[in-house]
């Protein structure tokens, strides 16, 4: 049935549905937060928000339960509610979660996370937080599906059919809810200013375009995917709100190409992973001006004196980082929080293009399913 | 100096000083809950603890910060103190909390682990906490070591030097002192029954003969090593209790052998690193009986249909993994919330004779220092 819909779907000129919606991302991020970000107003308004804005004040914490790449999504949402709202987030992975005598009172709001909204582990975790009081509200793309159904109330991801097994548009876009959510949240409770609230509306509206910016750096990422494509391990390492991302990165790697490739907050390397290192290991290091950018850049020493390979993710005009690494793809500037949206979007195409010089089956990898409905 | 030292400290008739101290295991548990464990009197009693008394039962939560091995101890006690004490418990690493701006409080406990006690990022989170007010107790090895001096009080392990750079011993002593504070906890809190908190006390003083059981399939364990040394990758699985120790044994791996080994929660796989599977993956998963071993045997079974290599950490006769698995080491029968302290014991071995098989230096392995005192 999958096969059939593969076929009447357009790929719209591109060789993969994973290829395409990469580059819909700019599209999909703008029907997402559209008619939901006003920036001329000064307002963030999104009616299931605004419906239990109580709910989501009164809350000690909020507990995000997802799968996968919607887990790595909650990790960056943990960054920006705790950053901008102040509200402590606690991110769990669905299958653990529901299974641990998990602490929930009616205090506690519960976000789940799902682009297909029928992921089973997080659907019996829903299940779960509502049997004990929570208040339990969904993020999904599927519209009326399963999750949709079953919390109490959410906010869609309007990236459109996502046909590609490995995540892409549903992950940017399920950032972009979620940061709407904090924003709003941060914007009730006072935490943020109102010039600061303005900036980050103005620099939300220039995501779509840097993203088709990022996405001209194709070309130079499918020479470096030529290089490291016969790779047998990499690393993805990333500090603050880009962790979760090189976590999201090596995923990709991981579920496309099948080199086993594993993301680490750069400072722990040197608790144990470092040992790993030598001039075969491909090191991939988000390094962006705002977020630590000094840290890394010793971070990335550390790798060099070891001979690591170092592709560095940096922002526009980087001057340090291109100086150490053995590759730099630049990503436009923009505020901190903001950031992974443009990240995600070099290391999607690294892991496209080495999963295609490697002939891979890119839109159906082996042993995976587009949503996992079973346990 | 450190060599120096090595060469004055006896090894006590073992190869390498990690044989030695995974063997010392047994003495250093027992050590450590000594005088703080009275089975008899059906006691725990810890003067920091008592002392602080009001202070835990007050908080809102418990924060836990840490690195490396020390930090996977955290996550194992996350597990208990929630389970058992119900309190719920945030497990940081120490490099990004202190970076992130964290939501701390004087309500917050913070619990900081370091087996040095002078792990840089950990000491400068501790010093974070305490400027915003947090109580911060301080689980170390060695006495006197800056962290002991900096946090309000805490509990010492009582492992004796460790001089391995990979963590052994101090990992299994971390958890024996974290889980006494969380039984102490659950019972001034009334959270656990009186007949349920003398049975831990009961499983918890066989521990140490139980310890030694788990050290007799060291030979077994050998082979197992000799089959799987030339591997370039590794998966390392569990769930619960033993997600952390999955953890765990992929990064013994990493650090001693260089081999790539990563933990995953069991029921992550399904959402993107099955695809990795193939007949050249050797995957561990610990499926003792206790702890969701039906969900277990299902993930097992999921990996065999994709041809990987299964080791499974079963319980003492084990009947059904034995049937699906490659290879079974078998560890005693003991309570699930204890059981980390046993399912550790062939992780450490395994990796100490893989990495001993390959040449490498065990105590000393490249690119790693055994106290990282610098960020």
């Amino acid at each position: 049935k999958l096969q059939m819909n593969l076929d009447q779907i357009e790929k719209g000129g591109f060789e993969h549905f994973m290829l395409k919606e990469i580059y819909e991302q700019p599209k999909a991020i703008t029907d997402t937060y559209r008619g939901r970000l006003n920036r001329e107003e000064a307002i963030i308004k999104m009616s299931s928000v605004e419906d239990n804005m109580k709910k989501f004040l009164a809350a000690d914490r909020i507990i995000i339960v997802a799968c996968g790449t919607s887990w790595h999504a909650g990790l960056v949402a943990e960054y920006i509610f705790e950053d901008l709202a102040r509200i402590p987030v606690e991110v769990e992975y669905a299958s653990e979660f529901r299974y641990r005598n998990p602490i929930i009172t009616e205090k506690d709001v519960v976000i789940a996370i799902s682009q297909s909204g029928e992921t089973a582990d997080t659907l019996a975790a829903i299940k779960l937080a509502k049997s004990k009081g929570a208040f339990v509200f969904g993020v999904c793309n599927v519209v009326g599906s399963s999750i949709a159904r079953e919390t109490h109330t959410g906010a869609y991801t309007h990236a459109g059919p996502e046909i590609g097994v490995a995540s892409t548009k549903a992950f940017t876009t399920q950032i972009t809810v979620l940061s709407l959510i904090a924003l709003r949240l941060a914007r009730a409770k006072g935490t943020i200013s109102s010039s600061d609230f303005r900036h980050h509306l103005l620099e939300f509206e220039m995501i779509p375009k840097k993203v088709e910016k990022a996405l001209e750096s194709d070309a130079h990422i499918k020479m470096i995917a030529d290089i490291y494509k016969d790779s047998k391990n990499c690393l993805y390492l990333g500090r603050g709100y880009n962790f979760p991302v090189a976590l999201e990165g090596a995923l990709k790697l991981k579920e496309i190409s099948y080199i086993h490739a594993e993301g680490y907050p750069a400072a722990e390397m040197k608790h144990g992973p470092i040992a790993l290192i030598d001039e075969n290991m491909p090191v991939v290091v988000i390094a962006t001006k705002k977020g630590h950018y000094e840290k890394v850049v010793s971070n990335i020493q550390e790798i060099k004196s070891r001979k690591g390979k170092i592709i560095g993710i940096v922002t526009e005009g980087d001057v340090d980082v291109r100086e150490l690494a053995d590759h730099v793809i630049e990503v436009p500037e923009t505020l901190e929080s903001l950031s992974p949206l443009l990240t995600t979007i070099p290391l999607q195409l690294l892991s496209y293009h080495i999963a295609v010089l490697l002939g891979k089956n890119v839109d159906q990898p082996r042993n995976l399913a587009k949503s996992v409905t079973v346990e």
